[in-house]
C-alpha cells in the first residue's frame, strides 16, 4: 500500500509524518524550524527529515504551512509566518528536487478542514466549513472533498467578515470583524474588560478566583471553566461571547448553506457549555431556519493533526491517488 | 449548430427564447402565467410554447424559476413563488415527457449569475458572486462556470449575511440582514424617513422636489438622481446607502475572494454615482485590502435576459454540450 510523507511547516516546528491510504499515522518526526536562518535552510533540513522517514512505498509529499502557497506550482504567494525570505520561494519545487517526490502544499487552515473531512468530524461532508478560533479565526471550506481556495487563494478569511458595521475596528482594515468579537483572543479580552470593572458581582464570581483576583490573568478557558461550574457572572459573559460566535457562523451559515460547521482551536474544546449556546443563538435569530436545520455544528476531532492528515491527502492526490 | 430552448418560469409571465451556442437569441415568445390555475396547468401551456419554438436543432431546454429546483432531479424542492402547488412538482420530468427533449432547471438568481459569466459582465470570471438589489438582495455564485448551490440548494443567500448584529430585524429570523440596509426598498424606505423628518435641508433638497414634497413618494431611484445632480442632502444619504451596501459586499469578499462582484437589479442601473462610493467605502474601511485589490466590481450587463441565457447554458450541458 503507498503512503506519503506529511509536513506541517510552522515558525517554530516543522513536524512530519508517514501516512497510508487509510489515515494512519505509520512514523513522526520533528526538527525545529529555525527561521531566523532562512527559508533554503528550512527546506534542506526538512528534506533530510523526508528521507530518514520515507519507505520504499512512499508516492509524495503534501505539505501545509501559514501564509499562502499556491496550490497549483506549490511556491509561497505570501510570506510563511516567521520566516523571513519565505515569500516567493519554490517550495515543492525544492522538495522534490531534492526527495525525487511529487510534492503539493497548502495553507494549513485549509488542511486542517480537509484532514476533518477526510478522517475527522466532518467525514465525507458535502460542504464542511471550519472556525479555528485561536489568536483571530482562520477559516476553511471543503465542497465535494476539494479546498475552496478563491480566486487568488486568499479565500475563505472567515474571520474577517463584519458582523457589526458599526464597531470594533480591525487590524485587516476592515470595520467589525467577526474575530474582533469571537476569536479565543477577543473573549479573553472582553472577560478581562468585564473583571477589571471590579463590581462585586465580579468579585464574587469563581471567575475571579479562578484568575487569583488579577483580571489580567483571565482568558477564554477560564470563562468557559467558571461557567461550566453554573457561574452566574461568567454565565452572562459567555451568553454574549456565544452570541458573537453565532452571528458570524449564522451569516456563513446563510451566505453558504453548509452541510456541516466544525469549531476548532483551543476554546472549542469548552465542549457542551459553549456548543449549547451557540446553538440556541442560532436558533433564536441568528440563522435561517431552513439553512440552519440541514447544518450539524460539531467540535473539531483530529486536534494538531487535522492539517498533517489533510496534508497526507494533498500529497496522494499529487501523486495520482483519489481516495 | 446545435440550439435549446431556454425558459423563464415567472409568477406573472413565462418567457422562452430559442438560444444558440454561441449565446444568440433566434427566436422569443411569451405567454401569461395564469398562477391561480396551479403549476400543471403552467407547465402544459409552456410545453406547447416549447414545441412551436424549438427547431430541427433543438437538444435541451433549460429553465429558470424562483423557488428552489433540484438541479439534479429537476424537480421543484420549494414552491415557486405565487404559483400554489408547485413544492414537489416534477417540473423537468414533466417538460421531458411533454416534448422528448432532456430538460434543467435551476433557481432564476443562481441563472442570472450564470448568464452574466457566459455572456455578460463576469465573462469567464474564475469566482463570480452577483448581488441582485431589488425587494431583497438576491445572491448567486459561479464557480469556474458552475453554480455554487450550497448542501441542500439553499446556498447564497447573500441578502441575509449579518452586518449589524445589534441592528434590524428582518423576517427570515436573522438580526441585521444585509438586505434591511441595502436593497432597493431599504434604501427607499431610508430616503422616505429621512425626508419625512421634513427639516429644512431636506425641504430645500432636489429629492424634495422630484417626490413632489410626498416624501412617501421617495425611492432609491429618485436618491440617485438627486445625488447624481449635486444635491448635497441626497448625497449624504447615498454616502450612508453606498456604505451599508459595502459592509455586506465587503464581507463577501473577504470571505470569499471572488475574482469578480457584478451589482444588478434596478439600483446598479444608477451606475457611477453608486459604484463610486461602493468603491470608495470598500477601499476605505469595508475589505481587506489584499482580497478587494484582486477583484473587479461591475455592473450586469445582460439586464431582464441574464436567467434566460444561463437557463440556455445548463440546458446545452444537460444535452452534453459544453460551451
Amino acid at each position: 500500500m503507498a503512503d506519503v510523507i506529511a509536513v506541517d511547516l510552522g515558525g517554530t516546528n516543522i513536524r512530519a509524518a508517514r501516512m497510508d491510504q487509510a489515515g494512519k499515522i505509520l512514523a513522526r518526526d520533528r526538527i525545529e524550524t529555525k527561521a531566523e536562518a532562512g527559508m533554503g535552510q528550512a527546506v534542506a533540513r526538512l528534506a533530510e527529515m523526508i528521507q530518514r522517514l520515507r519507505s520504499k512505498e512512499t508516492v509524495g509529499i503534501g505539505v501545509g504551512t501559514p501564509g499562502t502557497p499556491d496550490p497549483g506550482t506549490g511556491c509561497m504567494k505570501s510570506r510563511a509566518v516567521n520566516i523571513p525570505d519565505s515569500q516567493g520561494y519554490p517550495l515543492c519545487p525544492e522538495l522534490t528536487r531534492l526527495t525525487g517526490l511529487p510534492a503539493a502544499a497548502d495553507n494549513d487552515g485549509n488542511l486542517a478542514a480537509l484532514g476533518e473531512y477526510w478522517m475527522g468530524a466532518g467525514k465525507g461532508e458535502h460542504v464542511l466549513i471550519i472556525l479555528t478560533l485561536g489568536t483571530g479565526i482562520g477559516g476553511g471550506m471543503v465542497i465535494d472533498g476539494h479546498v475552496y481556495h478563491g480566486h487568488s487563494n486568499l479565500g475563505t478569511e472567515f474571520g474577517h467578515i463584519t458582523i457589526d458595521m458599526h464597531g470594533r475596528p480591525c487590524p485587516c482594515g476592515t470595520i467589525g470583524c467577526f474575530e474582533q468579537y469571537a476569536s479565543a483572543i477577543a473573549v479573553g479580552r472582553d472577560t478581562r474588560e468585564a473583571l477589571a470593572k471590579g463590581t462585586p458581582e465580579a468579585k464574587a464570581s469563581r471567575l475571579w478566583t479562578l484568575c487569583g483576583g488579577d483580571p489580567q490573568k483571565a482568558d477564554a478557558k477560564m470563562l468557559c471553566d467558571a461557567a461550566r461550574n453554573g457561574d452566574a457572572f461568567a454565565n452572562r459573559l459567555l451568553d454574549q461571547s456565544a452570541d458573537y460566535l453565532a452571528a458570524g457562523l449564522g451569516a456563513l451559515l446563510n451566505a453558504l448553506n453548509p452541510s456541516c460547521a466544525i469549531l476548532a482551536g483551543g476554546m472549542a474544546l469548552a465542549g457542551d457549555v459553549l456548543f449549547t449556546r451557540v446553538r440556541a443563538a442560532l436558533t433564536k435569530n441568528r440563522a435561517y431556519a431552513p439553512i440552519w436545520k440541514d447544518c450539524k455544528l460539531v467540535p473539531a476531532a483530529l486536534g494538531d493533526d487535522a492539517g498533517l492528515i489533510g496534508a497526507a491527502m494533498i500529497g496522494f492526490r499529487k501523486a495520482g491517488i483519489e481516495l
